[in-house]
C-alpha cells in the first residue's frame, strides 16, 4: 500500500494574489488534498479558496494543530497512514513546521513512517536575509526578543558582538506592536557602526527593506509600528 | 526618475520542472530584465531559457560575481541607478545572496538608494528546516562543516549540545563528497538519543528527508555521497 504524504503548504504572508509567491504545482498539490491541519480553519479556507475558487471546503477535514488536538494526534494520523491517504499543514502565514506548531505534525509523521514532502512558499525570514546584503554563510534566527527591556538590551548587544567578532547574521522579530520600542533601543543602546537591516510588508503593497547603520537610522523617521518586521544585525563587507 | 530594482530572482535546487518551485509572477520578472549578476551564466542562461524559451539571451548583460567584477561593481551599479534600469541577482542554485558572492551587490546597491527585491523560490536550508520537524522558533545555519575531524567533531558536539540545552536547532551541510564522513562522525561521536534528520535531493527526483535518532541512523544504511545533503540537529518535543 502507498505511503500517505504530509505535504507542508505555505501560506501567503498576508497579500491578496498567490502569483508572485507560489508555484502553481503547490495550489494543485493542495486542492487535491482533503485533510488538513491547519493554524486557524479562516485563514486556511481563504488560501485553498485562493488556490481553486470552486474548492470544496465543505468535503474536507479541518484540524486545528495545537494543545486540544496533542492528544488525538497519533491516533488521527495512523488512521491517514493505514489508509494511504495523504494530508496537508497550513500556518497562519508563510512556510509550516518553522515557527507554529506544525513541527509537532511533522516530528510524529516521522516516527509513524510517513513520508514528509515540504513546499516552496515566501519566509520572511528567508526573503529578509536575502534582501538585508549581509553573510547568509552563518546565520541565527532567534524569533522573538525577551519582553523585559534589560533582557531585550542584552540580548540585542549580545547578538551586535557575535555580529562583529563572527560575522553571523541575526535575524529576529517582535510583536509589531512593539516593533517601536525594538527599534528604539536598537538606536539608542547599539554602536553607531552597527549595521541593521529592517524589512516589513514583504511580498505585500508597500514592502520595505533597508541596511543602514544603526546611526543613519537614527536620522530616518521609520514607521514600523504594528507592522510585520523582521530586524537583522549584521556586518558589511 | 525611477528608482532601479535590484531583483533576487531564485534559481533551481538542480531540478528540471519549474512549475513546482518557482511562482509565475517571478518568472515574468525575470524575463522582464536584460542586466544580470550571475554566479555562473551557463546557469543562469538555463534557468532564464526555462522561464521563456523565448527569451533573448543575446540582448542581455551578464556579470560574474566575484573578486574579477569588485572594483567595476560601484561603477556598474551608479550606470544602471541612473538609468534607472533593473537588474537581476541569479545565483547557481536556490535563493540568491544567501551563501553566494550576490550578498555583496545588494550591500552595495542598499548604499547607492538602489530598491532590492526578494523573490520567493527554493531554499534547500527552509525546506530542510519544515521538513525536520524540530523548533524553527530558534535556529542556527552553520554553512560548512570544519574540514579537519578534530574540528568537525568539536564542532558536532557544541551543536550537539546546544539542541540539548537550548532546544535550538542546528542546520549544516558540507560538500557533498564528504557527506559520508560527516554521517560516520556523526554516529560515532553523537548520543545515541539524538535527534538527527537528513535531507537530500530536496526539490528534485528522488528527494528524501527523514528524523531518526542517532542510534537508528546507526542501524540504517543510507547512502548521502556526493548527493546535496542537508544535516540537522535538533530535540524532539
Amino acid at each position: 500500500m502507498k505511503r500517505a504524504n504530509v505535504y507542508l503548504i505555505p501560506n501567503t504572508l498576508g497579500g491578496e494574489s498567490l502569483s508572485d509567491i507560489i508555484p502553481a504545482d503547490v495550489s494543485a498539490i493542495a486542492i487535491s488534498l482533503r485533510t488538513f491541519f491547519v493554524e486557524e480553519i479562516r485563514s486556511a479556507r481563504r488560501l485553498l479558496r485562493k488556490m481553486d475558487r470552486e474548492f470544496p471546503i465543505d468535503d474536507c477535514t479541518f484540524h486545528i494543530m495545537g494543545k486540544s488536538i496533542k492528544e488525538k494526534l497519533p491516533i488521527i494520523l495512523l488512521d491517514l497512514s493505514k489508509r494511504g491517504e495523504n494530508c496537508g499543514v497550513i500556518s497562519e502565514a508563510g512556510c509550516p513546521a518553522v515557527a507554529d506548531p506544525g513541527a509537532e505534525i511533522v516530528s510524529l509523521a516521522h516516527d509513524m513512517n510517513m513520508e514528509i514532502v515540504p513546499l516552496v512558499g515566501p519566509s520572511s525570514i528567508l526573503l529578509a536575509l536575502m534582501a538585508s546584503g549581509f553573510s547568509g554563510q552563518q546565520f541565527t534566527f532567534h524569533g522573538y526578543l525577551p519582553r523585559e527591556r534589560r533582557d531585550r538590551i542584552k540580548k540585542l548587544k549580545d547578538m551586535e558582538a557575535d555580529a562583529f567578532r563572527n560575522g553571523r547574521t541575526h535575524i529576529f522579530m517582535d510583536t509589531p506592536f512593539r516593533n517601536m520600542h525594538v527599534l528604539e533601543d536598537m538606536v539608542n543602546e547599539l554602536s553607531d557602526a552597527t549595521p541593521l537591516c529592517i524589512g516589513y510588508n514583504l511580498t505585500l503593497h508597500g514592502a520595505y527593506v533597508k541596511t543602514l547603520s544603526v546611526g543613519e537610522w537614527k536620522q530616518r523617521a521609520v514607521d514600523i509600528a504594528k507592522k510585520p518586521a523582521m530586524f537583522l544585525i549584521g556586518t558589511k563587507r
